[in-house]
C-alpha cells in the first residue's frame, strides 16, 4: 500500500500539533490507517521560528502553491485560518482533486455552501472534526452516530476562553476585566480576544453544527449573538443564590419548522451535567428525537487536542483510499439537495425565562412600579429578591419571570430604565431550563 | 440507486425500535444514507404479539434461516441476545457476504475475534455500534474520532440498571433489595436482574471498549467482576460525608505495558463530572494521550436509543454501498494482526486507594489494633470516622487509606476480620480519583 502524501497550510499552535503527531507517531497512525501517512511538504510565511519539532523530512517553503502543485500530495491540510487567501487555497486545492482537512471554522461557517458543493463536484471529502469543539469528536458523532435520528436541540459550551472567564468570575469572585487579563496571561485568551468574549466564534461553530444536525446553512450575520463583557460578579452570585450558573451558550431548536439559533450569556441550573463544564473545557449536550439527550465533552482548542482531531480526518481518509473508496460522502452527512431551506425565528419572538436586575434608588413603590409595567407588557413574576442597601449607591431588585417574549420584555425594560428612580441601565439574562425536563427518565 | 434490503433477526425491544425506525422515518434515513433501507424479512419466534407497529410490508418468518438464504438481503440484524444460536447465524451470515449488524455485546465480548476475522475474510463489515452504551455513538467515537489518539484509560458507566439502584439508595436512603425491586417495578430492571447487578453486563461492554481503544482481546472471565449487591446505604452515606458517591465503574488502563481492566463498585469525588451522571444513563470518560480526557453521556439502553444505534449502523454501510466501498475497515479500526497480544495486571497488584468499615464492639484499643494490623501490611491511613454508638449493635470504625496494594489490603482484613472484636465481616471499596488530575487544566 503506497503511503498517503499529505501537505499543510499553516505551521501555527494546531499545525505544529498535527506535524509532531504525523511525524512522531508513524507507527500508530500506520496501525490505525492500514497505510503510512506522509506529511511531505509545509507552507507557512515563517520558517524560522523553533517549534520544538524536526522538520529535516519534510520539504518546507512560504509559498501554498508549492502543496497545490504537488501532483502526489492527495490531501491539503488547511490551517491559516481566517477567510481570505485559505478560501482561495481550499477552493484551488478541490479543483486540483486534492481532498481537504481543515480546523477554519470562521471559514466553514460563511463560505461551507460554496466549499462543500465544490467538492461534491470534484469528488473529494473536505474534514472538519477539528472546526468544532477540538479534541471532541462532535461532527462524526453527529454525521454517522446519530445519523439515524433527528436532532431537536442542541446547548453547547463550546469556547474555552468565555468558559474560562465565566468559571473564574463565579469561583473566584472577580470582574470580568481581571478574568480576561488573568486568562491572557495564562494563555487561555489571544491578546485580541473578541472573537472570543463577544461570541462569534461561538457563532462561527453553531452555524457548522446547524449544517450537520438540519442539513441547512445559516450564515453567521443572522445568529443573534451576545458577548459575556456585561456579565458582571454581582449577577453571578445572584444566579448562584437562585440555583443557577451563567455560561456562554450556543443554542438552536427546530420548533415548528422554524429555527431557533443563538448565542448568549444564559443561566443554566446548577444541577444541569453542563453546569459542572468548567474552565477551558467544551460541551455539546444534544436533544435527539430516539436518542433523547448526548453530551459529548472535553478540550475544545489547543495544539494536541485539537492536532489529534486532524489527524483523525486524515486517518479516515487513509482508511477510505485503501478501501478504494470514493470519498464522496456529503460532508455534512446529507444526500440531495444542499443546502435546504429553512426559516429562521425571530429573536423578538424568542420565548423563555428572564432574569432581570434593576438598579434603583431605594425608595417605597419602585417595587410595585417596576412589576406594574412588567404586567402591563404581560410579563408575569416568578419570584423577588430584594436585599437590603449595603452602603451608598442604588439597590439592585431582582426578578425571574415565568416564560415570556423577548420582544415584551425589551419594550418593558425601556419604559423602566426611563423612570427616575431607574439608577443604572437594567440587565437581563435569558434562561435555558426546558431541556432538563428531557434530562430526567 | 437501488435500495439496500435488509433482514432482522430478533424482534423484541430493541428490534421493535428498529423495525420502527426504518418503517417510519424513511424519507429521514433515506436523506442520510442516499438510499432506501428496506426492511424485507423479520424472523422472530413470537410473531402474534402486538408490537405497535404495522409489518404489512414485510415478509415475517419463524427461521432466521429465510433471512440468511434470501440472496436480496446485503445485512442481518441481530438482536436475538446470548451467544447461541446467536453466534451460528452470525457467522452464517457472514459466510454469505452479508454485513451484519449487532447489539450483542455478550457475544462479541466472548466470540468478537472469532467473528471479525470471519468478517475480514469475506470482505464484510460487522457494526456494533448498539453493543456499548445502547444511544451514545461510542464505538465510532473510539475507532474514527480518537483514531489518530492513544487512549490511556477508560473509566465508565455502562450499565444503567445498576446505576439506577445506586443512584436511588443515595437520593431515597433505600437500601439494595428495596431499590432492586423498584427498579423492577419501574421497568429499570429486568426479572432476572443477574446480569446487570453483578457486573457481567457491564464487563462484556467493557471487554469491547478494550478493543476498540487497544486492538487486542481480553475474555470477560479474565476481567475482575464484583457486583453491587454487597453495597449499603450506611457505605453510601458515609462516602458522602467524605465527598464521594459510589458507582459501578468500567475500568480499563495501560500501564507499562500491562493493561488493568475491572468492574466494580468504586467512589469517585463528588465533584467530578462522573459522579453527576445519574438514574439509567451512561457514561464513558476516556483519557487520550493528545486529546486529553474526553466524555460521552446520553442513554445506555432502551427501545429507541439503541434501535437508532442500530440503523446508524445501516445508514454507514448505505452510504458505504452508495459509494462502492468494499466495506472492510477493520471492526475495531486497527490493521495488522488482531488481536495483539497484550499482558493483564494481575488484581493483587492493583493499587489504589481505599475506603474500609469494620464493623466492631465498641471498647478501647480497637482502633488502635486495626491501624496496628494495617500498618504491619504497610496499608497507611488516611483519615478515620467513628462515630458513637448510635443503639445496640456495633460501631462502625470508616478508614480512608493512602494508595495500598490489593494483595496487602486481602490479607490485613482477613487477619482483621479474625479478631475477636470484629462483629461482622469488614468491607473494602476501591477509590478512583487519579484521573481528576487531568481533569483539570
Amino acid at each position: 500500500m503506497e503511503a498517503m502524501q499529505v501537505g499543510l497550510a499553516g505551521l501555527g499552535t494546531v499545525g505544529t500539533g498535527v506535524a509532531k503527531i504525523l511525524l512522531e507517531d508513524g507507527a500508530w497512525i500506520e496501525r490505525r490507517s492500514g497505510t503510512q501517512i506522509r506529511l511531505k511538504r509545509i507552507a507557512d510565511l515563517d520558517l524560522d521560528r523553533d517549534r520544538g519539532i524536526s522538520l529535516e523530512s519534510v520539504e518546507t517553503s512560504t509559498r501554498v502553491e508549492d502543496i497545490l502543485e504537488d501532483r502526489e500530495i492527495r490531501v491539503m491540510i488547511e490551517l491559516m485560518g481566517g477567510i481570505e487567501p485559505a478560501r482561495s487555497f481550499v477552493l484551488d486545492a478541490i479543483a486540483a482533486k486534492k481532498h481537504v482537512v481543515t480546523a477554519n471554522k470562521a471559514l466553514l461557517a460563511s463560505h461551507g455552501t460554496e466549499i462543500f458543493q465544490a467538492a461534491e463536484k470534484n469528488g473529494v471529502h473536505v474534514g472538519f472534526e477539528a472546526a468544532v469543539a477540538g479534541g471532541i469528536p462532535i461532527v462524526r458523532s453527529m454525521r454517522e452516530g446519530l445519523a439515524a435520528d433527528q436532532v431537536h436541540s442542541i446547548v453547547g459550551i463550546i469556547n474555552g476562553t468565555a468558559n474560562y472567564i465565566l468559571s473564574t468570575m463565579a469561583e473566584e469572585e472577580m470582574e470580568f476585566p481581571d478574568c480576561l487579563r488573568q486568562a491572557q496571561e495564562k494563555g487561555f485568551a489571544e491578546a485580541d480576544p473578541t472573537l472570543d468574549v463577544e461570541g462569534q466564534d461561538t457563532v462561527h461553530k453553531l452555524a457548522i453544527m446547524i449544517g450537520l444536525a438540519y442539513g441547512v446553512q445559516v450564515h453567521p450575520e443572522e445568529i443573534f449573538t451576545e458577548g459575556i463583557q456585561r456579565v458582571t460578579g454581582m449577577d453571578i452570585r445572584y444566579a448562584a443564590d437562585l440555583g443557577y450558573r451563567i455560561k456562554l451558550l450556543a443554542i438552536t431548536k427546530m420548533r415548528e419548522g422554524e429555527l431557533e439559533a443563538r448565542v448568549h450569556p444564559t443561566m443554566i441550573p446548577e444541577s444541569h451535567l453542563l453546569a459542572s463544564v468548567g474552565h477551558v473545557f467544551n460541551a455539546v449536550y444534544a436533544t435527539g428525537r430516539h436518542t433523547g439527550p448526548v453530551m459529548f465533552y472535553g478540550k475544545g482548542a489547543g495544539m494536541m487536542p485539537t492536532g489529534s482531531a486532524v489527524v483523525s480526518d486524515l486517518v479516515s481518509l487513509a482508511r477510505d483510499m485503501c478501501r478504494g473508496t470514493r470519498n464522496d460522502l456529503p460532508p455534512l452527512g446529507f444526500y440531495g439537495r444542499f443546502p435546504q431551506d429553512v426559516r429562521l425565528r425571530r429573536m423578538e419572538d424568542l420565548t423563555v425565562k428572564y432574569y432581570m436586575r434593576f438598579p434603583v434608588v431605594d425608595r417605597p413603590g419602585v417595587l410595585s412600579t417596576i412589576a406594574g409595567i412588567l404586567g402591563e407588557h404581560g410579563i408575569s413574576i416568578h419570584s423577588v429578591i430584594q436585599k437590603g442597601r449595603q452602603k451608598a449607591g442604588p439597590v439592585h431588585i431582582i426578578m425571574l419571570t415565568h416564560e415570556a417574549r423577548e420582544r415584551d420584555v425589551r419594550e418593558a425594560l425601556e419604559v423602566i430604565d426611563r423612570l427616575e428612580v431607574a439608577l443604572d441601565k437594567s440587565l437581563f439574562i435569558r434562561i435555558e431550563d426546558s431541556f432538563d425536563s428531557l434530562h430526567e427518565e
